[in-house]
This record gives structure tokens, C-alpha cells and sequence, in this order.
């Protein structure tokens, strides 16, 4: 059975996300920086279908992550914003989402499954324990990631279901917003696998002990 | 003439001491565990006087940090507790501190300088900028240290005093206490020197950009 993943990226500060997220920032104010370090690499640009990009110590983590992807669980802000929930609305992620697979969100509605290009969107009422459930049943030998935001995390670590944690700490201060690690105490023991990076970002990964 | 330097050693999720300071507790509960990772090397055993301890980059990284320091800035919770102010009372720091030299401390009561050691502790009452100032001053060519704790290291920063940042962040989760960079925002940009370290704790370097 594969692992279950968390990787996000986060400000020095600690936030996963800026304050007043909204339609217009679905990030938060400020929020987009914190993924600045990603878009130039070829890994991102090939999860977009495109050519080209940035190869190097970065890309050899992002590319890590999305090998051995099974299945990703997330929120239902990253999925897409609150307002004017449109049963036909396909979220923040375009006619062909960068995920190639399954991705469990976490919803409080219901709703049919929503195809996009290779991905396919469940979307799952019932709780992280469910999503994570049924996104390790597809993912098989392959991992679960849970990509954010911030609550999704922190409920998956609660629930004890997260085997090993990936931050990607930028150089960027947000002084507000979604913080990471809000809720989650002493309980919670890391054990440092490795630090790695360039000027842009540090690659800070734990193996949570259980 | 030297620089202003912040260096301290945070959790996880951010903070530099733990929940609930006392005298029984001056780290905060959890606390001392940030400070677990310095313990065994050579560098700390030195500045205690003593022989013997471990070598490679965390002790690199805490020699680097002494070998070229002037003087020391630290706030009053780092000196000794607040309960029980007796003018005769020689803080935290025993006979012979390890700081081997200046330390302004930031304090609500005037007091005459004391000599432990080869370190001699200055009280200064008018704030931050003056406790840099006579810092600057006394070091000369050489490079002032802003100590702790999170406190004292934020005013630093508001006032837009210090060069550079290094924080070891330690795998640990502390869930409360003193976070190092609350009320310091986006206005502050960071550009990251180095990260470096150990299964312990990584080393986090950035420069202030004025």
C-alpha cells in the first residue's frame, strides 16, 4: 500500500495561504508568491502540457511528488470558491487540471463526479477519514497526497492519517491568513528526513512517527 | 562596522518559546526541545567553559555565529524572569555566561550595569533603537546579535535594524507560545542566503532587503 503525503508550500511565516482569500485571491492576498518557485520548472510546465522548463534541485523534488501519485485529497477551497456554487462549475483548474487522476474534495455538497481531461473530481461529504479512504483505494501501490489547503491538512494530521510531510518554506512573509500548523500541537512527532533547495525555496521533509 | 544579526532557534510551527514562561519553565512549556539540536557541540560546550563536543555543520554554523560577535541585544524575559525584580539578581545566566562580552538588555527598570564573567550586562530602558545603538558601538567592526526572544527580535525588525535572519528550525511542534515573526508582515522582504544542517535542524539564512 502506498504512503500518504502532505505537500504544501508555506511563508517563513508559516501560512499556506494569505489573508482574505476570496474569488479574486483564491490564495490569499499575497498567497500566489509562495508557489512562485515552481512555475518556471519543467515538471510544472509538462503537468500543464507544455514544453520546456527549469530543471535542477527544485524540479527534482516537485517531479518526486507527482511520480508516484495515486490519488490527491483536498479542500473545497482549492477545488473552488464557496459563492454561487454551480453544480456545473468546474473549479479553479481549467479544461485539463494538472492532476492526472483521481482527486477527493472535501465538500459539504453533494455532487456527481466531474471529469476534467485526465482528472476526475469526487467529491466526498462524509469526511477526511472517506476521502482518504477512497483515495487510497484507487491509488493503490501508489501514494495519496493531500495538496491543501490548510484545514484539509490539518485534518488529515489530526485523523493520524499523514505518513510523512513535505513543506516547500519560501522567502516570503504573509503576516496573515491560513496558517499551516493552527491547531496541531506537541503531539504530532516529526523526524527530519531531509533539507534540501535553492535561493528560492528550502524542501524541508518529515516522516511523522506513530 | 559589523552588522545586526537575528539567530534563534524556532519550531516547526514557528514559535521560540512554548506556551506558558515562568521561572520554572523560561522556554515555555516544550520549549527547550529548540535548543536540544546545540547541546552536544564542541562550540556550545566552549562557551561554557568546558571541553569535548561534537563537529560538523550545526557546529560550523553555531561557531560562525560567535567567532565574529561584538555584542549581544537580548529582550528581559531572556535575562530572568519578571516576578521578584531584585537589583542583586543575576538572571538565567549563572557566574560566568556564555556570551563573553556586551549584552544590552531591553528592561522597564533602570539598573546598574553587571559584570558575570567576562560578560557584562547593560540595562537599557529607552528601547530598541538605543540597545542597538550602544550594541553598534561597543562592537565596532565587528557584528551585534539580536538574541531573543521573539519580542525583542520583532522590534529589531520593526525598526528596521537588522541585516540578516538565521532561524534553525527544529522538527518540532510546540502548538503555542511566542510566535518569532507575529505582527511582522509582507513589508519586510527577505532574500534567502543558505539553508544548511543536520537530521536535527536545518539552518535557515536570509538577508533583510533595505
Amino acid at each position: 500500500m502506498g504512503a500518504v503525503h502532505v505537500d504544501i508550500s508555506i511563508s517563513l511565516d508559516g501560512f499556506a495561504a494569505g489573508p482574505n482569500q476570496s474569488a479574486e485571491h483564491p490564495l490569499g492576498e499575497g498567497g500566489e508568491q509562495l508557489h512562485e518557485w515552481a512555475y518556471p520548472l519543467r515538471t510544472f510546465e509538462e503537468m500543464h502540457g507544455r514544453d520546456g522548463g527549469e530543471t535542477g534541485t527544485d524540479d527534482d523534488v516537485l517531479a518526486e511528488t507527482y511520480e508516484a501519485l495515486g490519488a490527491v485529497v483536498m479542500g473545497r477551497k482549492m477545488f473552488g470558491p464557496s459563492g454561487d456554487w454551480d453544480p456545473d462549475w468546474g473549479g479553479w483548474w481549467g479544461e485539463d487540471p494538472p492532476f492526472g487522476g483521481p482527486v477527493f474534495v472535501l465538500t459539504h455538497h453533494s455532487r456527481e463526479p466531474l471529469e476534467k481531461g485526465s482528472t476526475t473530481f469526487h467529491f466526498v461529504t462524509e469526511g477526511i477519514d472517506t476521502a482518504i479512504e477512497g483515495a487510497r483505494d484507487v491509488a493503490g501501490e501508489k501514494n495519496v497526497l493531500v495538496a491543501g489547503g490548510a484545514s484539509a491538512i490539518q485534518q488529515s494530521l489530526l485523523a493520524g492519517h499523514v505518513d510523512e510531510i513535505q513543506v516547500h518554506v519560501t522567502p516570503v512573509l504573509l503576516g496573515g491568513g491560513a496558517r499551516l500548523f493552527e491547531g496541531i500541537g506537541p503531539e504530532l512527532e516529526l523526524e527530519k528526513v531531509r533539507a534540501i533547495g535553492s535561493p528560492s525555496v528550502t524542501h524541508l521533509k518529515y516522516r511523522v512517527s506513530k
